[in-house]
């Protein structure tokens, strides 16, 4: 059988940290399991950039949309580079570069003890969101007029073509169906975007028309906020432009036990065999670096999403029971109640995922 | 003494019957307490618009800039007119006419009742959250493309000029000053929206080296609304742009009890003097139309925000003082936990009121 090239980018901060922590659990899983899997790690970030002054080169983009099935990208950003210029080469070179419209975030508590909800517990937070990813206010365009005087104006455009709302939202339902959800909500501010999100109301109306199976409903970005927090269990999967999809799921990380136990995978859902790119919802988190303290679930549970994603659904969902025991009997890092460093807690879990391999 | 007048317009939905009780509460400050208040009803909506077309007549618009100091709104939206042109003339139609820029709104908990989140009450929730109000992505500029057709794109423009961002941040370290605030957050997604809101950093560098007695940070939007339901006791004054404080002040609002409860400004800040809009955050909500349930606390403290506006600060203490009460006593509503319907909550409380002046 084929085997498939993970090209791995631990970057700044957290990231190469948690990262490693990632790729020992891939090398396990390589090595015990004997999944036909290659890991190809990359030297990009802040300190390369530093160096040498390299970004995202071309040759790399390609090379890796060639020959990897998933890329596993800790995380960017550093104080030393102010315009995160090569956090956003990376980072979106990826995410428009390789089309990867989908950007998809489980917002899913794993413990009851994670969720800081009065009379809630894991079972109510199993929502998903579907964040568009190639559109919206991230495409850059816009500029400022007369900087630096009293009459300056800055703007920022938002972005959305038909082709990408009816994608984003189509792959919404078509997850909902090939995971047995049953709703899907689409949340937008068409009440005062009008042109923009005009279009997402329309377009979600003719997708959900040819999804008779599947119940859906749409709400107002901020209204979802507001009902998130009231009751999260309301909600099955949510598809959203690229702003609302990154407010919504960091509000989402909240329910999870906060940023170090959230997941993601950005992919070309229409065609996953296309290579894609995995990633802890959290950033480079400066501070923690260096200390040991990270939370590496996030990463790994990251892993779990790869796995699924190349045909391993079920080493997903070990990984999370895992994790799950983890924060339960506290072997975990210090922000979801343990007292483990971040080399320790992967430790834990991963000789736990080993023993069972 | 000048008395001051007041336009009221209950409009759509919910918002007749809450304002209804707001102008009772209004009433007895006038007769009783002898405020030289004035009262103007006026008869505007979506039931206006249906019967003869009219949504906000430049007249009235100008009649009440000449002649009143305020204007308290209930709620517009109608399903009767679809595409909300009679709401967003009106409530527009202020916020833009009169350039309230400050988007005033608390998210105070009166109650530990309130509060869904674990471990924390209504001490941790006192922020004030300063919504730019005549800019961003409400302008309404931008169109669609190629409408209705598989190339269709769809834009609109987030907005921001020097003068707007720079008043609005100002308006929140005065505020901060003004009211015992120590420190002033400010939201943006700097980090994606590089040209608008590289302004708003900009601006926010620069305003605040002038307020050396209030300590200031910055975050972005994302990360706000997951610090914000891990620790919202860490904030106390929030100033953002249109978009993000309407998101901001909705998940707010599920920490002070829900919509029901959160109250609004819309203030011309650096000229108190100038007409100002107050209104509910809630909507018309038009299921809950007609049946005595909706909560009318938050049309009651909008009142109070009105009082202290219009000079009387105490005022706005003792309404705060007794929907605590009444929270507690459970002389509410069925959404924080009573079991009165409209008419009676708000009387409740009125007599309160009444019998103290
Ligand atoms: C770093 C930033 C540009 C990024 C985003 O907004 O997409 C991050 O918040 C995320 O969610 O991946
Ligand atoms: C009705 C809608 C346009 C409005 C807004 O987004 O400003 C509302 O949500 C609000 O917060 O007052």
């Amino acid at each position: 059988s084929k085997r498939k090239k993970i090209a791995i980018i631990g970057g700044d901060g957290i990231g190469p940290a948690v990262t490693r922590e990632a790729k020992l659990l891939l090398e396990v899983y390589r090595d015990k399991a004997g999944l036909p899997i290659d890991l190809w790690e990359l030297d990009l970030g802040a300190d390369r950039f530093l160096r040498d002054g390299t970004t995202f080169p071309k040759e790399i983009q390609i090379a890796i949309q060639r020959e990897c099935s998933a890329v596993l990208l800790g995380a960017l950003g550093d104080p030393r580079v102010p315009g995160l210029e090569h956090a956003r080469d990376i980072l979106f070179g990826m995410r428009f570069g390789y089309d990867l419209y989908a950007n998809i975030r489980p917002v899913k508590a794993l413990s009851d003890k994670l969720v800081p909800l009065k009379g809630r517990g894991a079972k109510d937070v199993d929502l998903v969101v579907f964040r568009e990813n190639t559109e919206g206010i991230y495409v850059g365009m816009g500029g400022q007029f007369k900087r630096g005087t009293p009459d300056e104006v800055a703007i920022n455009e938002d972005v959305n073509t038909r082709k990408g709302v009816e994608r984003i939202i189509r792959a919404a339902f078509e997850y909902a169906r090939s995971h047995g959800r049953t709703r899907v909500t689409m949340a937008d501010k068409s009440n005062a975007m009008r042109h923009a999100h005009e279009l997402w109301l329309r377009v979600f109306h003719e997708v959900r028309a040819q999804y008779g199976d599947i119940s859906s409903d749409h709400v107002y970005v901020d209204a979802l906020c507001l009902y998130l927090i009231q009751d999260p269990s309301k909600f099955q999967v949510v598809v959203t432009n690229n702003l609302f999809g990154d407010i919504v799921t960091d509000l989402g990380a909240a329910f999870q036990g906060g940023l170090g136990m959230a997941a993601s995978a950005n992919v070309h859902a229409s065609d996953p065999k296309r290579v894609a790119l995995f990633e802890p919802v959290h950033g480079s988190a400066p501070p923690l670096a260096g200390k040991d303290i990270a939370n590496p679930f996030a990463a790994l549970l990251t892993v779990g999403m790869m796995l699924a994603h190349l045909g391993w659904p079920d080493e997903e969902k070990r990984i999370e029971r895992w994790v799950t025991q983890a924060v339960d009997e506290g072997q975990c890092t210090v922000d979801v109640g343990g007292t483990l460093g971040t080399q320790a807690a992967a430790a834990w879990l991963r000789e736990r995922v080993a023993a069972e391999l």
